[in-house]
């Protein structure tokens, strides 16, 4: 069986699939301390005979295999997290299992790429956006790492005239991720996304935001297709308003394929992570 | 012999080098209509036996090889050149020669990767900062292409505080390159860049907009080294000022390799394009 983890701030999501990739059981377990967490990890993996396992963390994590703080986790917040040799910690328990080891962006994006929304493309940018913002990318049908892997998330954005939020990034305040993640949406508005109604002028600031990214990531990478999802793209009036505003950003400088079909919610709902950690298991072997 | 052109919106630059990459002729071709500027530039080759060739080019071009205008300048506003079938040209008159053809940054990045400032590096962004801004970038030792090349030389920047400028961006008015290349200083400032005292304010507000350049390629590409060539860059004053302004914007969020050995000057001087174009036509054989 092939085994997948997509671990997250919050929970973990572990399921074991056969060969053609069916999800055979599936389950949930809270991000508190390592040992507590992993223990339950393993009890359930255990359950099963795992022949290659693909992992998808939360991070930032070293994700260069010729650094010494490969497969750390570094300098998150989550105190019991910090500088945690979280792959060194997988390896010891399957000595014998091959592991694909990247960030939760990555295998959604590596997902989507395979058999969501990106199928049949090259070069995919999937961001979500959600608690945070964060991208990964699928380069010629690789993820995409230079030096480490990419952090998007927080590039710098300019503010919509209309929004006087100071930004909630601790590092930037009103980067990208702290004008337009989750959490700054609540703090903007005083109440969660969901709780906005769709023809809220609040969905336009969010979009010239995710535009701006949208932007950014044409010029610098050149995708085929950029892929949103986490909780706040469930908003799907924002989709048609990212595109207008790409296409103003944008004004004819480069060439890209219609709006409709360049900038597009995700395929695989919430399966995207773990759908590409498992084809990524399965790829080790 | 290998041959080199870096096909410029001034001029063409061409030469010749034996297989150690000595040159052994160069000339300067103005750029005017295509049939009068490629006679000069044959007639120049026709002297010598030409085994490949490398060739940087203005533009944007299109360098897909799938594309059906693979090889084209493409919408540039020197109209005796747009839509324009370069590499076609070449190939009719050169049948025999394998041609490298790509843009004038690429190559030059290309050089400076394996001869000049990122020597020994993997992952090499270089940016151009002349009569506009271009970025071309080396990938694990390769020339990154996506879908088509990246342009961010046209990303959008957070104004300076203190910076009036509408911007002289064609396109976009205040983005990078409308901001922060030679004519938006000339125009900013009313005098050239190169008449504009070491230590005149003019040169923070430059820094501010190419140390946002160095923070978004640094969340995107996560290079190893960022190299900074063109007119522009020839005012060194400037580098210390792209350093610090770089760091306080990026708070430590990533971590980067030491400001002075990250953000550098190019190593070739004016030779990086050329060099880049003699290795890309060795590289054919
Ligand atoms: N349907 C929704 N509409 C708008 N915002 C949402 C929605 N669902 C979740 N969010 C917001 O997204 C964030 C959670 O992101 P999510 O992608 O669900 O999880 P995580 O990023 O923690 O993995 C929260 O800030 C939440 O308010
Ligand atoms: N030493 C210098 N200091 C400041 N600006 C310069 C300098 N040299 C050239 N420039 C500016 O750079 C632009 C020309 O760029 P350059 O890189 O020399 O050529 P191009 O981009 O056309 O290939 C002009 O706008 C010019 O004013
Ligand atoms: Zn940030
Ligand atoms: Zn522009």
């Amino acid at each position: 069986m092939y085994a997948a983890i997509e671990a997250g701030g919050t929970k973990f999501v572990c399921a074991v699939s056969d060969d053609k990739f069916n999800i055979q059981a599936r389950t949930h377990i809270p991000t508190t301390t390592p040992s507590e967490t992993l223990g339950a990890v393993f009890a359930f993996f255990d359950q099963y005979t795992i022949e290659a396992m693909g992992v998808g963390s939360f991070g930032p994590i070293d994700a260069n295999p010729a650094s010494p703080q490969y497969g750390y986790i570094t300098t998150t917040p989550k105190l019991a997290w910090a500088n945690y040799d979280f792959l060194g910690a997988l390896k010891a328990h399957y000595a014998q299992v091959p592991i694909a080891f990247t960030t939760d962006v990555n295998v959604a994006a590596y997902g989507e790429f395979k058999k969501g929304a990106g199928q049949g493309k090259q070069n995919v940018a999937y961001y979500t956006v959600g608690t945070g913002i964060g991208m990964g990318y699928i380069h010629h049908g690789q993820i995409y790492m230079g030096s480490q892997n990419p952090e998007a998330g927080h590039i710098l954005v300019r503010r919509h005239e209309a929004d006087t939020f100071a930004g909630a990034c601790p590092y930037h305040g009103d980067c990208l991720e702290g004008m337009a993640a989750g959490p700054a949406i609540q703090q903007r508005w005083g109440k969660k996304g969901k709780d906005i109604a769709p023809n809220d002028a609040a969905w336009a600031i969010e979009a010239y935001y995710l535009a701006q990214a949208c932007m950014t990531t044409t010029l610098f990478l050149s995708p085929d297709v950029i892929i949103f999802g986490g909780g706040v793209s469930k908003q799907s009036q924002l989709f048609p308003l990212i595109r207008s505003q790409f296409t103003k950003l944008l004004a004819d400088y480069v060439s890209v394929p219609a709006a409709d079909d360049y900038i597009v919610p995700v395929g695989l709902g919430d399966d995207a992570g773990i759908t590409g950690a498992l084809l990524l298991a399965a790829e080790q072997l």
